[in-house]
């Protein structure tokens, strides 16, 4: 159990270093910055690569909602999912420190810029309000698990499963960067919200709102869509 | 069979809500937005993500012209294609009311945008004429087919058929976005049509004919083409 | 055969359609255009979906260069060379001629932008001179030919050679559509000079030359470097 | 072992030919130039499509630090390790001098520009201080590790591991061009330099020393991490 643990601390840690970090240092860089679109391919491209790094171990979940989901599939053991969980917002944490221990190194930096905080209404990146936010994680959550579920299941491909998940939260983010800055994971919304405080702190709930309960869903429905694999 | 369906209609609703979705919200983004070549990449995604999802459920057309080609190339029986075809178009209404639903949070939203609607001539991206578009309609069907048709033959490669599928749905859109928003696929046409109604409306034929030319004219060549596998 | 060929024609046929034609359509649109990474990602999908494709028809050669080079390297006979290299030729003119119908429906079409046609001096894109052309196509081919010849060796991972290949190309086209506009493949280049005319015409040679160097080159060594597999 | 450093050369050759080249020839073009993003995913091509070419000769390390840091974690021999380093530098070398000579033959070059040098402080390109630069290295080059050595562990899904870890580079250049333009790999910094001089020769010593502590902390952590493979 404590090698699991690790292997999810580390993951989630990865998740929030890789996706937060492109798009804090690398996303709006003039001319050459690489754009909402390639922090939706590095947060993909962190699940792909943890997927087959640590699916061995730990099963690769770095998300509270996916933990819950594969709960609600009948997937994963209950006595498992609080240390889960507690684990997976610690490494998001770490991560978010380690975003803002290398961005805090360049010039000019100034934590207001909200180190890829999550957020609706005003601090929804396109202004979207509260209700579009609530919506958006709750579908895109629900998707991602329908993705999730299906993809390892026993008559999927085996192998590529790690592939089709990761690159199905790259394609979550080019829908849904504008809306709430994408979130479908608490522990990678809570991570930078400690550090920024302040609005990102006060719209936190949503991000665990709003994912649990798609994850939920997913988990119920797609138990009933699916072949039986027992 | 209410499986089946059930899986084709989330299938198609996130081939919707993913494709269209981005180019609403986030392909337009001044600096940071993902472009057409995001858009391209979302929409193969969600062929790439429901493959390995829900292939193994209902074979994941998404897709009446793909329903079409295989039947005209033998690889699906008469007797379930309107129900397919069916769920499938209820499937794009269903995303393309999604899409509507969380566009319309952001201030400012107007319907004319279009909401990723297929159009030709005064109606296409770049201006492009009848004739062109219909070419590039018909021709982009026909080899979304052949690719199709031979990624799931049986002396193909197991369990690479999503990823060239979905890949080949990425690559048509990075031609044919400019030309007619890019089709291939009448339910994803229908879907943000009836919300936009007028133009895309009554320009709504031509992605219902010349996709289902070039997947019948695949259905027959590839039939002939393929080593025998029966 | 005749089947084979049939194959390679399609194949080429939408190596030149997907690869010049994003060129041509969608990589200069403002704002949204795809650029020279969409252009590089495009014609690098031509050749995954076709490996998996016809992959199992024709082996999916798709360039006369890589049938020298696999001929050289002793994976192909010597009596199917000299078809399948016209079929590829014919396959080449046939894509680029779609792209010719379907970027003529644009209002302002002028052939004088070059249907994507490779040159090197003056006409190299970013006027690179001769000599580095010369050697960036040998240099490239030589590198797409090892990879080809390793993907799919024996010994390496069966199935993954379609994707290994095809990102291969991608990756070339990263590094030199500023120097050549990236040929690797007498074939592609033949298409457009065609309809172009004029200096597309008159650089020709080089993108025969080089590539068949680079690639004559990759399957001498490659044998020699390869475990033996007989 | 002759064929094997063979592979290795050839390897890293292409690593900096592919990933250098791309940001000096295609990064900057105006309007289409594939930015970070596109140099990101040209590194992270050149180690997959490596892999599944020479992966069954030498195992496809191209880097000093996978070759330390495999070695650290007992899945690389002591006897092999210098070799492996010096023809991997050498590799380097060359690819530089590709890079070089192609990129000398577009008017108005320019040495000064770089030739993708890695650098920090006043020489990284987002203007990062020499903490955030080497905590960057150390981290990038960790999380590298944990990937290889996972992806490639029995236990991981066989095939798939060219992928992953070539995306894995890919990601990383997506997080961290900003901060250091990217090592990770000591060999890939070295070729550059030695054609640069000057600055970037005086912090190669950071490029050696950063990815070398990751390395050897992935090594040893992970084999206390993974299940036992013996």
């Amino acid at each position: 159990m404590f090698k699991k643990l690790t292997a999810e601390f580390i993951g989630t840690f990865w998740l929030v270093l890789g996706g937060c970090g492109s798009a804090v240092l690398a996303a709006g860089v003039p001319d050459v910055g690489i754009g909402y679109l390639g922090v939706a391919l590095a947060f993909g491209l962190t699940v792909v690569t943890m997927a087959y790094a640590i699916g061995h171990i730990s099963g690769c979940h770095l998300n509270p909602a996916v933990s819950v989901g594969l709960w609600a599939g009948g997937r994963f053991p209950t006595s498992e999912l609080l240390p889960y969980i507690v684990i997976q917002v610690a490494g998001g944490i770490a991560g978010a420190y380690a975003v803002y221990m290398i961005a805090s190194g360049q010039p000019g930096f100034d934590l207001a810029g909200g180190l890829a905080s999550n957020g609706y209404g005003e601090h929804s990146p396109g202004g979207y309000d509260l209700t579009s936010s609530f919506i958006t994680e709750v579908l895109m959550t629900f998707m991602f698990l329908i993705v999730i579920l299906g993809a390892t299941h026993k008559l999927s491909s085996p192998g590529f499963a790690g592939l089709a998940i990761g690159l199905s939260l790259t394609l979550i983010h080019l829908i849904s960067i504008p809306v709430t800055n994408t979130s479908v994971n608490p522990a990678r919304s809570t991570g930078p919200a400690l550090f920024v405080g302040d609005w990102a702190l006060s719209q936190l709930w949503l991000f665990w709102v709003a994912p649990l309960i798609g994850a939920i869903l997913a988990g119920v429905i797609y138990r009933w869509l699916s072949p039986n694999e027992d």
